[in-house]
């Protein structure tokens, strides 16, 4: 976060036209903050320091835990400040009072990064939805029960084993027990339903499953169904008022968008009344990730702290003063990957002439598919070039269409490889 | 849109904490509105007595066109009002002059609805990623174009076929020039653009290429590549500090997420430098996804106008006075349909007495499979069920795991089929 706060300081300075700046930290480490060539005299043994220090506009509560970090966050809400935390057991667990003093208080508190780090679930929400009736909220929340899950399937190893792999990869914590019990998805879940539907409710009210106790056995089943297991936390808003919660493995189409969330990644759809099914996937968790989200949070309310109209950073995210002409690169000089396919008569030696008019401009040849003959007796020969400048490209397809044995105009399209 | 404004009311009230009130509404045909049900005294046939108008906070710009919705706009913003429009072409050709606008006149302008309609992409690019350095976007954003390819790969039909069956059924316009020669994607990668990097930019200068001259064999010949053919708006910021932007048909993964997005559906991958991509899908255009977007910009400012921290909504999107407990539907009442693998001896049978203890309770059978015998001589049947309540479904597992012939606990999971 610090990094983040580092690197793009000039950045977030334009975009909110405040400067942040490190008042005060706590922690119990000073030295390994001297080391991160942070001010130490900055830094604060105990976090009710900053809570309660005067110059102090917002605090940024990244402790975890429940108790401490309770308390450090109802003084700072209590002493005026406003507060982004990452601290997802501290809002499942203590979510209604927090809420309640920072309404009472008419402080902001920010939480983005508390469910799904990389995701921004909560902005979806709290506000691109608002206008929506959600119906239904259906998530694969926890990272560590994808992976372990997603190789159980693409591998056929036991859940021990991956679970084992997970930790040495460091995606599995040390003790793994409130991801694989499902308790991590199902805190998550409650935070989601209250944003969601505004309710109150108690995350231990929810009917949790893990995948602890899933026998490799099932995985090879659901492939015959062609199904696959994710560990889901789903919501739905019933017809008389009521929600039904749930989290534990479920199996879900393996084509499905759903089904196709491989790895330590997250995803949420959420259906609602007008909008029809959206899906958000990405990173669930990680230090940068998780960061992002907190940057985000603490550049929401530093605009709505500085801004009388509350969008100080203009239309756009960045103020218009500072908005610029863009330089753009001409067609010529993007680079991509290409598919061509070219039509010739059946002669012999095209390929060897076109692939020597891609060579002498330094484009390189990925793949070759040469096809049967055609109508009207031509050969259509589709070549994949690597990454190669666009003008390159165009005078190459020009030489080749120059060819006496071309029948047809080159067909050229970009290829995109790099998609998740 | 009045739809959505009429239908939750309350809901939005409650949401905003103030009550928003149509105070007048500008049409050429005020007969139609008169059928609707609203009040034909406020209407006015001129939309500039709306932009002057002293009691109105926050104009919405619905009309259409470039140069009248312009006129409007800008005379609203100088009028002191808020402005929340739809018009993509309009901010495509005139987005400088009205976020100036809306900048020295310290107006609010939401476009959520403008690009994407479904999809809160605007707010994801302005808020939520404003602490993240993009690195490049690659979307779907034409949802005419993504159903006539769509087709085309399906059913190998040519384009003109699909084209005409995508009118016929309204996906297409009848004139669809500009979503078929991809200047629509154009105008929202501009626009998308703007947002990602803070700069000013022509869509005119985007090298845009559409599908209309796209020939079919090239849908079985990227098939043949493991590809498929999408739209793609592409924009990367290069290290030199200059963006490549382009719009045309390429190739994709056939199993990547993006080549994944079927029918009238929209997609946006996000990357920046912290976060990892992002993908985000869901309906792209259609009356109701484009109202959804509007409402939202409409509560976001009612918000921020009402609020003196910016946040009246409290924390949640929700007042907290306002928000009660969840009514709980308890485990054994959620409905769901279930995967069963029941582990009995090798005797027959046991297929028939666990079908009748499923059926004494009510619950039907969608699918069976009986499976070779497993370690020890036991024989696994995997039973999917219809949808039934849990708490039935407990009873019978339980009677079925009571049978002689039974040997291990039945396993039960949960089966989630409706997910796009």
């Amino acid at each position: 976060m610090l990094h983040i706060l580092g690197a793009h300081a000039r950045e977030l300075e334009r975009r909110t036209g405040t400067r942040l700046e490190l008042t005060g930290f706590a922690s119990r480490t000073p030295a390994r903050w001297s080391e991160l060539g942070l001010d130490a005299t900055k830094c604060s043994a105990d976090p009710m320091d900053l809570a309660r220090h005067p110059n102090v506009d917002i605090l940024i509560e990244v402790m975890g835990g429940v108790e401490t970090a309770r308390n450090v966050v109802l003084e700072a809400l209590a002493s005026g400040k406003d507060v982004v935390t990452a601290n997802k057991a501290l809002l499942a667990e203590k979510g209604d009072e927090i809420f309640k003093a920072s309404a009472e208080n008419g402080r902001m508190i920010g939480f983005e990064a508390s469910v799904c780090g990389g995701l921004p679930i909560i902005h979806l929400l709290k506000r691109s939805l608002a206008a929506e009736r959600i119906q239904r909220i259906v998530a694969i929340v926890n990272g560590t029960c994808n992976y372990i899950l997603t190789h159980m399937i693409a591998d056929r190893r036991p859940f021990d084993e991956v679970l084992k792999e997970a930790q040495s990869l460091g995606y599995a914590e040390a003790d793994p027990t409130l991801d694989i019990n499902g308790g991590d998805s199902a805190h998550k879940l409650a935070l989601l339903s209250m944003l969601g539907w505004g309710v109150r409710l108690d995350h231990a009210a929810i009917p949790t499953a893990g995948i602890e106790a899933l026998p490799l056995v099932e995985v090879a089943y659901a492939a015959e169904l062609k199904m696959v297991i994710k560990l889901l936390a789903c919501a739905r808003m019933e017809d008389d008022g009521r929600l039904a919660l749930s989290v534990g493995p479920a199996l879900v189409p393996a084509g499905s968008v759903i089904g196709q969330v491989h790895g330590a990644v997250n995803a949420v759809l959420v259906d609602g009344d007008h909008v029809g099914p959206i899906v958000m996937s990405g990173a669930g968790a990680g230090q940068m990730p998780t960061a992002n989200a907190v940057v985000a949070d603490l550049l929401d309310i530093a605009r709505l702290r500085a801004a009388e109209t509350g969008d100080a950073a203009g239309p756009t995210g960045f103020p218009e003063s500072s908005r610029g002409q863009a330089t753009l690169v001409p067609r010529e000089e993007q680079v991509a990957a290409n598919y061509l396919r070219i039509t010739a008569m059946d002669v012999p030696g095209i390929l060897a002439e076109a692939a020597g008019a891609l060579a002498e401009r330094g484009i390189s040849i990925a793949q070759v598919h040469q096809h049967g003959r055609g109508m009207g007796g031509s050969v259509p020969v589709v070549i994949l070039t690597h990454e190669a400048k666009q003008g390159d490209l165009d005078q190459a397809v020009r030489a080749i269409d120059a060819m006496p044995k071309i029948k047809d105009k080159t067909v050229v399209m970009r290829v995109v490889e790099e998609v998740p």
